[in-house]
Formats: structure tokens, sequence, C-alpha cells
């Protein structure tokens, strides 16, 4: 149950593509001399998939050991929907984009594990990051005899010359643009793209215009709002103007609408799990529309009391998310609270899009609880005792006088 | 200790120099027969005060009764400043901005009535809202014995007709404008201005452009973004580009540049203390700006732990001030916590303000726990060793897989 | 929906066969010319519920109109049972043995009321207590239209002597030791029993020994202790040494053993909801058993995260009961939260009962967590490897460290 | 900032006398050829420190480096009493007597290796536990370039054999009783003495009855019960039968009283935070009267919304002090907020003991909220209005009146 002491025979790698997870295709088979399988999945990063077969058959992995799989749905449907049904903001601000698809990355590679008879999985996060820990956190929670190897905390390849030279000795094809340092690093998935590193380092200099990928600069985008109505069933967004859709669909449509206006742009520096801090740019156009919408929908149909809790829950909740611990009772826990509130978060949000804003300017739903017969200026029909308030008050006041008692008496025996 | 039994003899009124606040002014004098001492602060409603002095003289209160104040630095520095070290979001977004203000209204009556020698104070919060609640439960934490007399929910002026002819019997000048109903009931002063009511009740349908006072419409703000810098000591701002100012002074300043800009705008429905839901619109153009430049410094100077601790406490905090009690010990505990969280929340931001959307863009800090050296993407000079983080990822992984192995022994059992 | 205007015109009362439920059946008919239907209920009061029905029919209740319920089993197993799954402890150390049973109660009566066309539901709680919060918001909870009377809140029978007055003047039979005051007031169902009023106003004094009526003094005990076994299926105990019974039977069979030990005494000054303290005398045997053996078996069964969330969630969860809110979204979220956790709380704890003690000195599960192989100070074969602690504090100590140096940065610019 | 990588050379041991902090200040002589400073601590475990004294000088440690310090005052004063504060209890029942001695003691190492010029510290805590954490977050926090050796996570003296062949080998005396293996393994200090491993690791199975060293069996206990009153201020415990004592005086005496009374046992299986469960036996005698009877003088001296918020932070406050964060921004946050809530926590409580009990029995205070006139089943005079309570309910109900509307409302369009 501790660190791997015996070497792999056959590793689950998830595989980009690109020429660093080529890299330690290579050294896993040099390394452990291990037969390797490659796992390539579509979340949404926006890139083709079958290059990725090529690369991989160009390196000598066997066909049958090629796996790749299109998770845009389950991506949406099992991961980022239920996040959102909690609001979940880490430290704030960030949605979490790279945190809540790993755990589905995870389970694929420990799924394809069992099935092909490995005996580990393999990554290609860094040391550093909080990456490492959400891969193997979730790998070990759903198989505890798995073995994760994290090349880069165990090779001495560190630099870019390094792995050059690496990649040149083993025949690995090098793109052009790959030769120099990438200027920054990015991760990209239907939810979100973040970049950081590099030119990103230093937190008090704004992030250069070329960084934004999946936004429009504010100032670029249109100069007339957009409205758009989502609907939701059960706190998940179902329909985009009317029209029903898949949650992969409509997540895509959103990031179009979202993107388009600019909307989702967050530049943050955040403290990772394993300690230090790091500043990252999150471009989250279509997530950010749907937190905006959720909560519209929340405000009408949820209890106060209800929206109170899970309000307080949440930063427990995204921060296990951060942190990787999506496969953990108390992440269950906290989901099945949320779950049971969103029972009756159904109806539609109208939100103004524009120029990097998504505003909540409507809400209507068959589950409201907003009651203008008792909120009105208007006369009520008795629907409301003013005079209620006051006993309301009184008993409110009771402890509070009682302490100003205690205090007063307190004082005169000094 | 209980609700106010016998008539009061010596009121003092939370008076505005409006119609309403009038009425209430001789109705008290009318129902208890009592003295009457007006008390008009300047909260940065931006209103003049001196008219408010003329009405009360006009309506016979002696000019030793008529106080009235500028009390916008002590509402800034003593109420909204340590609020905004806690970044707190009633429901998620609202700002607070009328719920901050009563307490320090109830503090003044309580200490005027303390001085004068008055047995009672009122105010002309409706029977239906939040405000009769904080407004009360501060009076009666400050002092235990004070009378408060809430007319509204005692009178049987309920209608608009009714309150016009009891002004005209008792000639209470009607500005033309009042006799008629108001679109919309509004609350304003140095943090925001929030509308509610009438026009605004069906939270479905978008509040008219004319509602909005206080910010321009994002569609007229400039069409180049403006960058900012907010410098902040201990978690307070104390500068704007390098000048430093006054806390009421800051305020103003950063209402001008976000109403400019168009930030700032909220449209809510919130769950009230007294049990419904309501829709305000809330306008917050500097308490905006204010949120998101203290989360940006609190992110490079502010520990994760303390950071953490602090947004779990948040919504608690919020729903107390909410909720009317921000002379509660609980309130106070929190607000001890929150304070000295702050000690090390100094340096500078740098905000881009653009067509609504304040936005973070830089920070830096002499008190920043950001450490380049061990974030980097470069080498890192043995600042952190990679391989710590497998022995932290096993340990953090080892309940995970106990729990995992026993989930399958136990399925094997069956 | 606001306090009832209009008459009731027929009544279902909460009706023990006591003088006092007596006297609300009377004054209900004569103050709102109702008819009345009673409800008594065997909670494990251990009274005969046969003497209420001849007390209704002598009073004039027509015998369809009489409820006669025996609840015990429904009691433990819907409501006890579910809240010890939380470890429920108010302000740390009441068992809320009053606070569980009156939504029972409320929503038999609602259910009543909706079978027999009654309007309004009845109770005998006073308006200081806790109760009449709980009766009534469990009551509008289930039946938002339903009226509620709360006699003691309405009437001006306020003595003693008023009380005796009105019931020798409608024939009520009083028996004889009911015609002095109790010397303190008493609540009493299968979890436990509470005293308070009277004799026990004084918090200083102790409680009289004829207070305590469930439990032997622990003076009195056995002088030798007696080991049980509980054995527990999903948070919930199923089987004495090894017997298994039915949830109310369980209880009962605790009471017993708890009682006969001098278990589960008592003395408390806690906060009302309704704004004062109070103080009370309590005696709960055999939940004072159960939530000894519940922590037992959840120590081996219960993951660390889930246990550590649970006993976050325990003092909110806790706070709802005693407040009454059985029925609400929030309670319910909270126990969705709770029962999730208790999927692997199964298994069995052997306890020790002797002179008031009842603690835990085994426990052992099919299901259990702990690991001897992780955790011996013998040789462990591989199954922990200690280096892996190394990197664990290193990356834990991270933030600490940046810190440190942070603070001894800022102290040498100053 | 990483974990050592140059040989340290001076180095501040945490030296108890006994065999195996002996065999570690040989071996880190040996391992790292580097001078050793003893640092030997009275926490009030109850052994004498002369002998560490001698120890150390056989060992050919100068007596200029031997350093033996009474830290009780200090330990009673800075730590347990903040602690109890809070009630913190682990898990719902550890009373954290280990954990929190941990951090002083690495607060005079860190303060005696900046004295004498020490670049490292030394402990003899093993891999597999707590301490080791504890120790070490402690150190760092205090100076994050101290290099923190632990000699049981690297040498290879895993076996008692392998101990004493090096013990043996260096001219370490061997006391006769430590040549085999300790029964279970024994920390102690003035708050309580912990007792694990080997006989005790199976969780099944009743402690022996010797392995209870510091209380008495209750059956042994007297067969009267005791009677004392703790007086407390501010939160800390002052005086005895209204004896004024220091704060080490008074722990120490009522660790007499527990022990006497068989009070304070305990047998838990805990959740460390290093992964595993662990099974201790604890007894803490006069920490076990502290908490019952801080509870009980909180409980007529503190407000519900004070109290009832600190019951929400305590759990979180408990596990921060047993993970070793004592000196750590989130610790420090909860001990503001804690540390507020005592200002009227000032009077005093009678406590029953007997047969290991210790009950709560009577408590009175000049700052008592109690309030007989509010709460009184006779007339109250006026105090408390009955009739408030039915507004006070009304609004409480209104927004659960709202949902069951609405849930109404939702079928019927089903």
């Amino acid at each position: 149950m501790s660190a791997p002491k015996t070497a792999p025979k056959k590793v689950v790698l998830a595989y980009s593509g690109g020429l660093d997870t080529s890299i330690i295709l290579k050294w896993l088979e040099i390394e452990y001399g291990c037969e390797v399988i490659t796992f390539t999945a579509d979340l949404g990063q926006g890139e083709e998939l079958e290059p990725a077969r090529a690369k991989a058959e160009l390196l000598g992995v066997k066909p049958e050991n090629i796996y790749i799989e299109d998770l845009r749905e389950e991506f949406v449907r099992d991961f980022v929907f239920p996040m959102f049904r909690a609001n979940a903001q880490y430290e704030g601000l960030y949605l979490l984009g790279t945190s809540i698809a790993r755990p589905l990355i995870s389970k694929r590679l420990v799924e394809i594990a069992a099935s092909t008879g490995a005996d580990a999985v393999a990554h290609g996060a860094t040391g550093k990051g909080n990456d490492q820990v959400r891969f193997e956190l979730a790998a070990y929670a759903l198989n505890p005899e798995i073995k994760v190897i994290a090349p880069w905390r165990e090779w001495d390849l560190q630099s870019r010359t390094k792995l050059i030279e690496f990649a040149e000795l083993h025949q690995i094809p090098i793109a052009k643009d790959k030769r120099g340092e990438a200027p920054f690093s990015v991760d990209a998935n239907l939810l979100h793209t973040s970049s950081e590193g590099k030119v990103l380092e230093d937190p008090a200099i704004d992030a250069p215009d070329y960084v934004y990928q999946r936004t429009v600069h504010p100032e670029d985008a249109p100069n007339t709002p957009e409205f758009i109505e989502i609907t939701f069933e059960k706190g998940d967004a179902t329909a985009i103007d009317g029209v029903e859709m898949s949650p992969a669909t409509i997540l895509t449509k959103l990031n179009e609408l979202g993107g388009k206006h600019g909307c989702g742009r967050l530049d943050l520096v955040e403290g990772r799990f394993v300690g230090m801090k790091s500043r990252g740019i999150y471009e989250t156009p279509g997530g950010t529309l749907l937190l905006e919408a959720h909560r519209g929908i929340e405000s009408i149909t949820m209890d106060r009391g209800a929206m109170h809790l899970k309000d307080e829950l949440m930063p427990k909740y995204a921060e296990l998310i951060y942190n990787g611990f999506w496969f953990s009772p108390e992440r269950e826990m906290l989901q099945a609270a949320i779950d049971l509130s969103q029972e009756h978060v159904t109806g539609t949000v109208r939100l103004k899009l524009y120029k990097g804003v998504a505003r909540t300017v409507g809400r209507w739903s068959d589950h409201s609880l907003y009651s203008e017969s008792h909120v009105t200026f208007e006369e009520d029909a008795g629907a409301y005792d003013q005079k209620d308030a006051a006993g309301f008050i009184q008993l409110q006041a009771l402890r509070l006088k009682l302490i100003a008692m205690r205090d007063r008496r307190v004082k005169s025996l000094k």
C-alpha cells in the first residue's frame, strides 16, 4: 500500500499526444521495461484526438493498447453539474475548472487498468502542483493497490534541454514550436482554460493579452448586450432560450456565448494544497454564466435556511475538490446535502451579457417561493400581520437585553 | 423589558425630513403626547441636511431638539471597513449596504436619548422589512430599557390616501411629487443605493433603466478601460493611486470611479429575516471595487489556512449583519478572528474598470507570501523538493486506501 | 397564513388526560364554541393511556373523537435513531429528549386534523418555553393553513387558583395531589424525563434527590459493573447482547440498564430559543448508553474525514432540532449527509456500566477501518513507509515557513 | 527550506533521560558528527529531572549543554488553559493531552537553538504518529530555517534487539526493565497520561487494569461522593474551594481529586493525521473536571449566540491542535474569537465527584445571564410577555409555510 517499490509491469498513461507525455511514454518503457497503454480523453479541450492515436502508434504502442474516448457528456453530467449545484468557488473566485477534470481521468485510468490487467497508472503532472495530488488521491481511492507513477517527480529530465535531448535520442517527433520553452503552461477542458507559469509568474504584472485564448477581450466584444435564458431542472441547466440540450452541449453553447462577450476571465493568486501560492489566468466563459444563472434560479426557488446552510458548506466543498478529495466520504456527504437542496431548483433565468459581465435580470419558476402577496408594499389582504414583527423582535432581542443588563450590573459592581 | 406599555414621554426620532418621517413626528406627538427630538444623519445618502432642520422647525420642534450630524467617517471607518475585512456577501452576492448603516443610526439614537433624558426612540421602517429588526436589536443591545416605537406597525395610516389626509390635517407640507405613489422605494448611503417595491415587485421582469441612480449604464460607460491602484493597510483601504485619503473620502472616490464605469449593479431576490423573499436593485459602485481589491490583496498576503477559515465564517458573519446582530457577542467574536487575519493585509492592487467590470490585474506587497522561487516552472535552486510530494500524497491517501480496502472486503463478505 | 383570526370550528388537541389539558379541552369548547378531538399518544412516557380515554369521555368528547395511539416504534425509528446518528448534543450536553418528541406529535395532530376535517390544532405548552415553537413550526411546515391554538398564551388563567376555579366551575375532576402546586414540572417519553421549574429554579442549588425519577442514585447502583454489548447496523442499534430487538424495545431495554446503574443524569442550564436561560434536570439513561456506543462503533468504522465533517455539522443540527426545525429543508440536508456517513457504521460495542458511568471498553466490526498492520509498534511488513512522513510534514509546513519568513522580512523592514 | 540535506552541526535534542533518547543522543553524534545539546522539560510528567542531567553528563554532554527546565506553569497558563476555554475535544472525546504539550517543547527547542547557535533540533517521535508532525510544524513555524532531525524515520534501528545492541556498543546504560519490550508505550504530562501500542492494539479487547496509572479504578474509589467548587475568571480556573492557586497548582490539585475518584478515563480509537486509526487509553483526571466545570460556568455566563458559535468552531479548533497547527494563523484566529467569548466567564461551579463521574450540580456568578424573573413558572411581573411568542413563531414559520404552499402547488401541477 505504500509507494511503488517493485517495478510496474503494465502502465496506463494519461496521454495527450503532446511532446511531454510522449517522452513519458518512452521513459516508462525504458525505466521500467513495462508495457504502456495510452489513454487519451476528450474532455472538451478543443484538440483532435486522432493525432494522439497516430503518435502513439508511431511510438510503438500496440493498437489495442490505445484508448481514446469522448468523455464530454460524462464530464459535464457527473462532475461539472454536481459541482455547480454547490456554487463552488475556491478562495471566493476560482471555478475549479482543472480540479474537477482530474478525478474523471483517474477513474478511467483505473478502470482501464482493471480491464487490461495493468498494475500501474501514470500521469504527466509535476511535483509542485495540485494535479499530481488530484490524480493520485482519486486513483488510490478507487484502487488502493494501484501503483501511480509520476515521472516528473522521479526522473532527472528537469530542464527543457534534457527533455529535447531525450526526445531526439528516442526518435520522438518534436513539433517546431515545442523546441523552445512555451511562454506559459496551459490546461484546457470544456469548463475552462487555465494558464500559468513563466510570463505570468510575477503577480504584480498584468497578464499579456495573448494569454487569453477562449474569451474575446471585453473591449472587442459586441457593443450591444445579448439576453439569454437558461432553464434549470433540479439544479442542472437543461435548456438555453427554450431549446433543450444535453449537458455537454449546453456547456459548449454557454462557452460560445460567454466567450463572445468576454465573460469569465479571472486573474488569481491562489493557495495550492502543496503549500505555496501560485498565479493563474482562468477563462471560464460558460461556467461563469452557469454560476450566475444558478444563483439566480436558487434565489427564488430555494428557502433561506437551505441556502444559508449551503453557503456555509460551500468553502469546504470547494476546498475538497481543489485538494483532490472528489472521491472521499466527506465530499459525498456534502454532495448528498447539496443535491437534496436542488429538488425544487427548477425554472428559468434571464441573463444580460455585455462586455465581460453576465448579470441576472429576471427569473421565474413554477417552484418559486417568492410571494408577491407577502412582500408587496401595497395592501396585502392579511397575508402578513405586521404586528407579528413586534413579538418576533422582542424575543430576538431578549438575549441581547439580558447581556446588556448583565454588563451594566457587572460594571456597577466594580 | 417587554414592549412599551406605558406611553413614552420623550422620543428620539430618526428623521429624514421627508414626508413619511414628518408624519411620524406629528403622529408621535398626537398619539403619545410626547416631546420629539429629531435626529438626522449624513451617512452619505447625497441629500442636504439643512432642509431637514428647517422642516423640523416648521413642524414645531425646538431648535435644541434638532440633532443633525455628519457620520460619514464613523460609518466607513467603524462599520463599512470592518465588514469589508470579511469580504461579506449575503446569499453570495449582496454587499449589505443598508444593513450596515442601521446599527450606527441606532447607536446615535440611543446615545442622544441618554444625553437628553428621552425614554424612547422611533424609526420609520415598516413591519415587513429587515430594517425594523436591525434598528431595534441594536437599540435594545445598547440600552435594554429603551422603548422603541415603530409607527408603521402601530398606526392605521396604511394607505397613501390616509397618509396624505393626515399630513393635510396637520399642516405638514407635501412636495408636489410626493402626492402620488413613488414608483419604488429607495434607501441610500455612502455604501450603496437600494431600490425595491412597486415596479420592481415582479422578479421575472427586468428593472427599468430609470431605477438605477448611481451608476451609469454599462453601455454608456467610457469605451476605454481605466486602471486604478488601491492601497491597503491591515485590511483597510488607505490610498487610491498613491494618494492617501480618509475612509469616507476613499469610499466617495471609489463610488465616483465605479459609478462612472457602470460597476456594482445587482438585481437580487433575497431571503428576508422576517421570512419572505424580496427583490431589490442594489448599486454599490465603490464597494464592488473595494471587495475585488480586498480579495486581491488578501490573495498574496494571507495564508491559505487563514483565508479558508475566513471564507467558512463569512456566510454566518454576513447573515448576522443582515439580520441585525451587529451588536452581538457572536458578531464580535467573528470580528476578532477576522481582524486578526488582517495583520498583514497590506499592499496595493491594480484594478481594471471597464463597462461594469472591476477586475484585479496586478497586486504587490512587502507582506507578500507569494514566493516565485517556490512556484517557478524554472529551476528553483532547491527551494522545493518535488520528492516530498510523494510522501505527502501517500499519507493523504492512506485513509482513502483504507476505506477502499474496507469496502472491497465488506463486498466480498456479502 | 397569519395567526388565527376567525374562530376554529374543530380542533385536535394534544391531550394527556391530566388536569391542565382537561381544562384546555373545556376552555376550547367554551371560548371558541368548537368541537374538540383529543389525541393521546404513547411515546413511552410510562403512563397508561386508557384513563385519558375515560377522562375525555367524562368531559363529553364523542368516542369517535378520541384518538389514542402507541407511537413508540415510530418515535424511536424515525426520530430518535436518525438524531442519534448525528451524536446530537445541544450546547454540548443535552440529548434533546423533549425536542425530538414534539415534531412527531404535531405530525399526528395535523394528520388527524386532515382526516377529520378539523381546521385547528391545540397544545398545552406555555408561552415561555421551546415546546410551543416546536409544536407550531412542525404544524405549519406540514400544513400552512392549519390554525394553532396555544391557550396558555391566550387565556387569563395564569395562576393555579384560577385554573382550579375554572376546573371546579366546569366539573373537571381534580386529583387530590393536583390541588396544590407541583414542586416542579415534568416531561417524559421513551428517550428521557425532564424536570424543571419551581424548586429547580435556582441553578446554584443542587436538585433535590426526589427530582430524579428514572435513574437510581449512583450511590444506590450495583456495586459491581455490568458489561453489555450493543450491535449497530448502518448507525442504528439493532441488538443487545446479541439479541435483536425492535427500535423501541432496544431503547426500553437500554433505559432499564442505564437506569439501574444511575447513568444519564444531567443538571443543565441551557439557552432557550425564546431568549432566556432555563435550568433543567434530564434523565436519559438509554440515550446516554446509545450515544456512547454509537461513538464507539463510529470510531472504528467511520473515516476521519467523514467524522470531522459530522462533528462540525452537529451543533447546527442539534440547534435545529432544539429550536423546532425538524421539518425544515436545512435539517433534511444535514440528515442526508449524516445518513450517508452511516453506511458502514455496523458492528458491536462493549460498554461497562457502573455507578453512573457508561464507558466503551471494546468494539469490533467487519466494517472496521482500524488496521493493526498499519498502526502497530511491531514490524509492519512494509504496510507503512515512515519516510513518507518526512515529505508529508515538509509540505504541511511549507505555508507556515513562508509565513515565518514573511514575518521576519516585514519586521526587518521596520 | 526543504528537509536537511547538509549535516547539522549543533543539535538541540528533546531529551527525557530514558533509553531511547539516550540512544538518539549517541546516534546523532555518530551519524552527523555534531554537538548535542539536551533539553529536558518538566511538564508534570511526574519524573525527576536530575537523573536526566546525570545521564546526559555520563554520555559526555558538556554541562553547559544540558538544559533542564520546569515549564509546568507556562504549560498550563499558555497552552492548557487557552485550549480549555474552547472546550476542545478531538473526535468528540479526546482532551488533547499529548497534542497540547508538543508545541511548547518545540518552542523551547527552537529558542535554545537560537541562543546556542544550533542549526537543528531533534525529537524521539516515530514516523507513524502525530507527534512528529506536531514537533516539526511548530518548529518550522517558529524558525523556517531550522533543521529537524527525526532519527526514527532515518535510522535502521527498527527492532528492540538492534536498539539494545547499539546501546551496548556505545556504553549506554540500560535499566533492567528496559531490556525487554515494554507492554505498551506511555506519554505523560500534567494534563494527561496516554498509553498505546502492544497489548492495547486490539480495540476489541478491554485494556488490562494495569494500564491505568493515574486514576484509581472507579470500583476502588471512595464510596461517598466528594463535592468541590471551582472558581473561574475570564474562562480560566483560579481557585478550588475558594483557595486561589496558580494554573499548574490548580491542575495538579484537580488531578489529585479526579484521580482519587476514578474520573477521566477514556478508551478511544482515533483517526491520526498521518492517516491510520490508533487506539489509546487516556487518563485526564483534572482535565475532565475542568471541562465539566468550564461548561458549567459558561452555561450561566455565556450568551447562546456566542456559545453556539463556539460549539461550531470547536471541532476545527481541536483538529488544528491535534494535527499540530498550534502555531498557525487559523488557530490564532479561532483563539481570538474564543478568548473574546470568555470576558464574562467568571463564577463558581460545584462538582460532585463519585466513582468515575464528575457532574455539575450547581453554579453561580455575578456575571450570570440566567434571569429567574424571566424563566419562572410563577408570576413574572411583566418581565416577559407570552404574547410576543405568537409573533415570534409566526415569522419563524413564514418560510416553512411558503415552502409547504409551494410544494403543494407543485404537486398539483403534476
